[in-house]
């Protein structure tokens, strides 16, 4: 192990720097992808890599790389991730990957550690997808998952006609499909995230060693009954929709939580119809979210949701899958390299699965790719509430520039 | 008992024409109270009261009253109904107490039936609530619930700034206090309406012999958990208002199904925040409205409310009552006089208490009072599925004249 570590007022400074872009005046930003708060952000970033000797770079999607030179002529090492945030959101979502990636190379540079890789810093474009949909639109189409002529006509939430490819454009940031993240100029990806839930912070621990991205399932069901007067339907004439649609919620639960402890699953969103206090509901509709790591726990959720019967309580129940994520395993070797700089610095840590989706997900099916997160107080997550003391920031930037160094000895 | 009947191709004739004022095309009408539409269905009663020779008045609330003399110098015996609708609601709601009451009066003149008391048939103003709340608003009035100058102040839902005052003024129907229904002038009321439940229909009853409104209790509650991202939360440290909702929703079916049968209860409205999906819900609200003629029963379903714990699956729980209705007795002579007619007539019958709410229930605190029930196809009501065949109006117009009759034999 080197005896490398990253600078504790710079980050801070860093963090403080960019809280001002988007700044809510509450505690967070809204900072919408290419919106003009976000420009100044990347202006930013362009300004202290450049002071640094980084060279600068942006791709068709709007990708920005700042690259310093290795010592060998070998592909790059690149780390990074977003600086654009939901409507009032946090200072530390995406743009703490950003920061201790920036903040990395600035270590190496005026550290000046030996190194044999190139090193980049990177953003990626709208990985929230907060005014432009979907979430990791320009990841999903770097690596593939994404059609790029769909993803330019999207069109913002707030303002019909104006499209993803017109902000895109207005940004000056639209560069060239060569500078692309890609197999022949990279060689490896990281990304370090504030963990968005409870865990590290409820268990006392500094780094979660992310193995992966939890696979997925969102349901939505659907119960129809007969609307009644609430005065005049006698009990045992009545199709109840939202009776129907509880005992089916508590069914999943009682059901579920024999399941594996790590399964998370989530009943966010019900609406009845008519929604009126004095009509019996004909009609109610909720979603299911459920998480797991393991493919065949998600395998046991789908076999508790096909035991649902077709009538609840006199109700015809019926559901689809509105969408599925499958699980993403992490580059064990770097999962490994991540874990022993945690161990080497002597933070504390564990192993565990991402519940939310990372641009890292979409990279590590084109390069070897891991993530490194760090608490989130209280498992606040897109809201103005989020925050990471500087303390638990600079730990995982240490491992992230550990697991950089450890990482240019070992890859070819 | 006498042997008179009223007329089916004249009751028919009236369902039908006045199905025409607020026509939606789609089997029912949309005629708001002092709405042009409500205005034509005035004008067509009036018409075809005067051509009976009755006399016509108005009072302050626009409620409109047609009478014919009686023999004797006594107060009027007088029934009625509403001539409004909800928004595309149907023929039958409110309209036939008004049709009914026209033909009782038609077939005495028209058969020249002896009968000491005058009779009224009568209109009242805006029962419904629909476009000027709220509902009952001029028996609300007349019998002291409600306070004119507040009433007269209800702003229009559809437009802002238009009051029930510029309404009725604009109608030609504001007339005198004199004309108000009264203990001075009038002697008795009686009240048709469609049952608007599935009971008669389902029992296969013709009748319904109404003792009274069910008293009921409306409450909305809350409870408040913890937002939370749906993927990184375990589930250990959720407080997912939701689960606790539907957990206390069940707790209510649970307790409730095991008071008297009669009961009705009905958790019609729900809301969950931020009912996103992806989100642990941080709150929810949903109302219970529970009605019984009983206030013992509704004292038992206070205590069942009372025994839910301040916390529910790590949640705050509250509520409150939105209002409550004690139960309304109409008078039991009158009922015993309409069991009587029914059962002459040879229909079939049951006594039973009215779920929903009617002007009836305002008017026996001032005069005796009873109200008669016939059969709503399907427990349709406030729709325009809503139905009853002319046979089974004809049934309840033929157990209203001989109530009448009866009434105006007995009554001082």
């Amino acid at each position: 192990m080197t005896s490398y570590v990253c600078n504790y007022e710079r980050l801070e400074d860093k963090i403080q720097t960019f809280s001002k872009f988007g700044d809510t005046g509450k505690g967070g930003v809204t900072r919408f992808s290419l919106s003009e708060d976000a420009i100044m952000a990347r202006k930013e970033f362009e300004c202290r890599m450049t002071a640094i000797g980084a060279s600068l770079e942006f791709d068709d999607m709007g990708n920005l790389y700042a690259t310093i030179p290795g010592s060998e002529d070998l592909k790059r090492i690149a780390s990074g991730s977003h600086l654009d945030s939901v409507r009032q959101g946090g200072n530390y979502d995406g743009v703490l990957g950003v920061l201790t990636a920036m903040e990395v190379l600035e270590t190496i540079v005026l550290e000046k550690i030996p190194h044999r890789h190139p090193f980049t810093a990177m953003v990626w474009t709208n990985e929230e997808g907060a005014r432009f949909e979907p979430a990791m639109m320009s990841s999903g189409v770097i690596c593939g998952k994404f059609d790029k002529e769909k993803m330019l006509q999207s069109e913002a939430k707030d303002q019909p006609g104006y499209r993803f490819q017109d902000a895109l454009k207005a940004s000056g940031y639209e560069g060239s499909k060569d500078n692309r993240l890609s197999t022949e100029q990279y060689r490896a990806f990281l990304e370090l995230h504030i963990e968005q839930g409870p865990v590290l912070v409820s268990e006392g621990l500094a780094i979660g060693v992310v193995e992966g991205v939890c696979g997925m399932i969102n349901f939505e069901f659907t119960f129809r009954g007969q609307a009644g007067h609430a005065g005049t339907t006698p009990m045992k004439y009545r199709r109840d929709a939202l009776y129907a649609a509880t005992k089916t919620i508590l069914y999943l639960h009682e059901k579920l939580d024999e399941l594996d402890e790590k399964l998370v699953y989530t009943t966010g969103k019900i609406s009845a119809h008519p929604n009126i206090h004095t009509i019996i509901p004909d009609e109610v509709k909720f979603t299911l979210d459920a998480r797991h790591q393991d493919p065949e726990v998600i395998k046991q959720v789908l076999a508790i949701i096909h035991q649902i019967p077709e009538e609840v309580e006199k109700c015809q129940v019926s559901y689809q899958e509105a969408w599925s994520r499958k699980t993403v395993t992490f580059t064990p070797s770097f999962v490994d390299v991540v874990e022993q700089a945690a161990k080497d610095f002597g933070y504390s840590y564990k192993r565990m699965y991402s519940g939310p989706g990372h641009d890292a997900q979409f990279v590590v099916d084109m390069l070897e790719t891991t993530m490194i997160f760090v608490p989130s107080v209280d498992g606040h997550s897109h809201c103005e509430l989020e925050f990471t003391p500087v303390e638990d920031c600079l730990k995982g930037c240490n491992v992230m520039l550990q697991t950089f160094l450890t990482l240019d000895e070992k890859l070819d």
